[in-house]
């Protein structure tokens, strides 16, 4: 059949922006820079995948006649952008294999591929699933992928953990100097229990396209090899990392011999102005830290100038000196959502963490330099 | 005397965004890389120069103690940016040649240079100088700079043409297959008549950084090497360029076979779709139009699809058929400040004119391609 479709530029641009992420970059093969779209039932899907993610969106449309076609994604995104605001039709031309658009005194057509050429994207079957809240999701994935190194020829440093224990999704992420991990409430429980390496790349991508709508339950299910996620509107599947993931809790010290409460916005302020005048050997940012007598010291020093600053802090324990790579800590302050922060030291050379007051949903795990 | 003193962040920073720009980015000689700081007379200067512009921003402060000193720009920038609302001063050290800051319960310190190894900016003697609204100065560089070619190597198309004439300041660019006009008036009449060649990329930095006080009127002068524009706390130096600029008065067409009348933003989009599609070749986007019987008609082609869109105007007599670089039309469409154009035509191969609709203070010029 010959798909003929009408449908507001907006449905069409939420569309196109939810998938587009999926387009392949590297082009090697010519359809995988298409958007797969399908008119049926009076809704339109959008498609993209780049064979290691692949994401669907549907919208509401007038279907005038079902049918298929991929179009190549960078011309359909650029030119629905640019379409007029009224009544824009859309057909498909099958001689020249081409979408006939027409708008007001205009015709426009861009070519593309049969829709039967688009590789079929694989449906996890899974019969067990559970289902979160998706700013909960977002969250999760905002305050622990950075932590992770995208670009680690280790693979299992390129993912996140996703672990489902206790009713809880639990997300971990490390680079094997620095973890973090954030747990959230699963609003289906006892449903099934899984842990599982998730590309973060992944991850931030679906993070992006998801809507704060809280009534629009985000449900993960799984298989051996991939992991989907989907609303009301979108699909998303991702493949896995088939590696064993480091087992973090081996690495969260159980004891403490410094602990210090303090305002998060005052220590990232001093530690921005330090992170000025660090010394940048082999791309590592030095800054001091000198806990004492119920007051932080924070020094850096470059050939540039120098930091020296002080604040007041709550104290319970040793004194204690340590230095660290500023980056860490900077990273970290951007993405937690706290007001107030403890922090828990093992001398000068033991891991630092750092976790909410009175919140233990949230932990970030720090590996201090040698001074 | 050892520098020292205070003032809002809200001023420091404005200051050093203001001259900012003139910091040389190649770094030839280290203390251009660097912004002078002068504090005297309850206020404090800042200055920067490539030694091809200069820019003084004068600001009030709080001078405890007159001198000068000159910071590396970047990190005297950046540490300012993040530094505390609440009081901060600022104090020169001789014996390590730089700056003390102390804020709140910290200090920092930043290397700089003497204020007397500063290069001297000269400043230029003119006994007569025009004046100008600011707002309708960065109107002039807005409606025509973008013709220039920055990287042209011919040093007359990197720069505008300023012409004082008839109480008017008049502005030209030029790539020599497009040209723009703009006149604007001038507040003290019959002040000095002059044709000075001032390089594009100073008046775009001058425009960017003159805010729209139409009290504050910007003062022009000049000498046979470079031109100064001043209000109370801009000064602004630009050497400039040493050619005759075209007569751009012989290039524009006295007479027409076609003219036209339309709204500028319907004509805008379809171009904007239709550049889209123009074939790109040798980087020229090729779109045709076709005016006939009160209908324009513009289509483009190329591997990826085509667009063919009409739209009613207002014609008045021949009928033509003329090939455009889209780019050309683009980038003009964006910066005319007008809802209704008007355009006449001297055949296919003949020069095309746009201006505002009863209003001769505008023009761009573009070539036609041969199709």
């Amino acid at each position: 059949m010959n798909v003929k479709f009408s449908a507001p530029k907006e449905n069409l641009l939420y569309g196109i922006n939810a998938v587009q992420k999926a387009i392949s970059a590297k082009n090697t093969v010519p359809i995988l820079s298409g958007i797969y779209l399908k008119a049926q039932g009076g809704r339109l899907t959008f498609a993209a995948t780049d064979l290691e993610i692949s994401i669907e969106c549907t919208v509401p449309a007038l279907i005038i006649s079902e049918g298929d076609i991929v179009l190549p994604g960078r011309y359909f995104a650029e030119l629905t952008r640019r379409l007029p605001e009224g009544e824009v039709i859309f057909e498909y031309q099958p001689d020249s294999v081409s979408m006939k658009i027409t708008y007001e005194n205009a015709e426009s057509s861009i070519k593309g591929w049969k829709g039967e050429e688009f590789p079929t994207i694989s449906q996890i079957n899974g019969d067990k699933s559970i289902a979160i809240i998706p700013s909960e999701f977002k969250n999760l994935v905002k305050q622990t992928t950075f932590c992770a190194n995208k670009d680690d020829v280790r693979p299992v440093f390129t993912g996140a953990l996703l672990e489902v224990e206790n009713n809880q999704l639990k997300m971990v992420s490390t680079d094997s100097y620095r973890l973090s991990f954030k747990a959230g409430a699963i609003q289906n429980p006892d449903s099934c229990s899984f842990q599982k390496v998730v590309p973060v790349k992944a991850l931030e991508e679906l993070s992006r396209i998801l809507k704060d709508d809280d009534e629009d339950l985000l449900h993960i299910t799984y298989n051996q090899n991939q992991m989907s996620f989907s609303n009301s509107e979108i699909h998303f599947n991702t493949r896995l990392i088939d590696s064993n993931y480091p087992d973090y809790r081996r690495v969260i010290p159980s004891e403490h011999q410094t602990l210090i409460k303090f305002k998060k916005r005052s220590l990232q302020n001093t530690i921005d102005r330090a992170t000025l005048f660090s010394s940048e050997k082999d791309g590592t940012n030095v800054i001091k830290i000198k806990i004492e007598d119920e007051n932080i010291n924070i020094t850096s020093q470059s050939d540039y100038g120098k930091i020296d600053e002080n604040l007041p802090i709550y104290q319970d324990g040793e004194n204690l000196s340590i230095a660290f790579n500023a980056k860490y800590l900077t990273d970290a302050f951007k993405t937690m959502d706290y007001e107030d922060l403890q922090a828990t030291f093992c001398g000068s050379l033991g891991a630092a963490v750092f976790t909410g007051l009175n919140d233990d949903s949230y932990l970030y795990l720090i590996l201090p330099l040698r001074s």
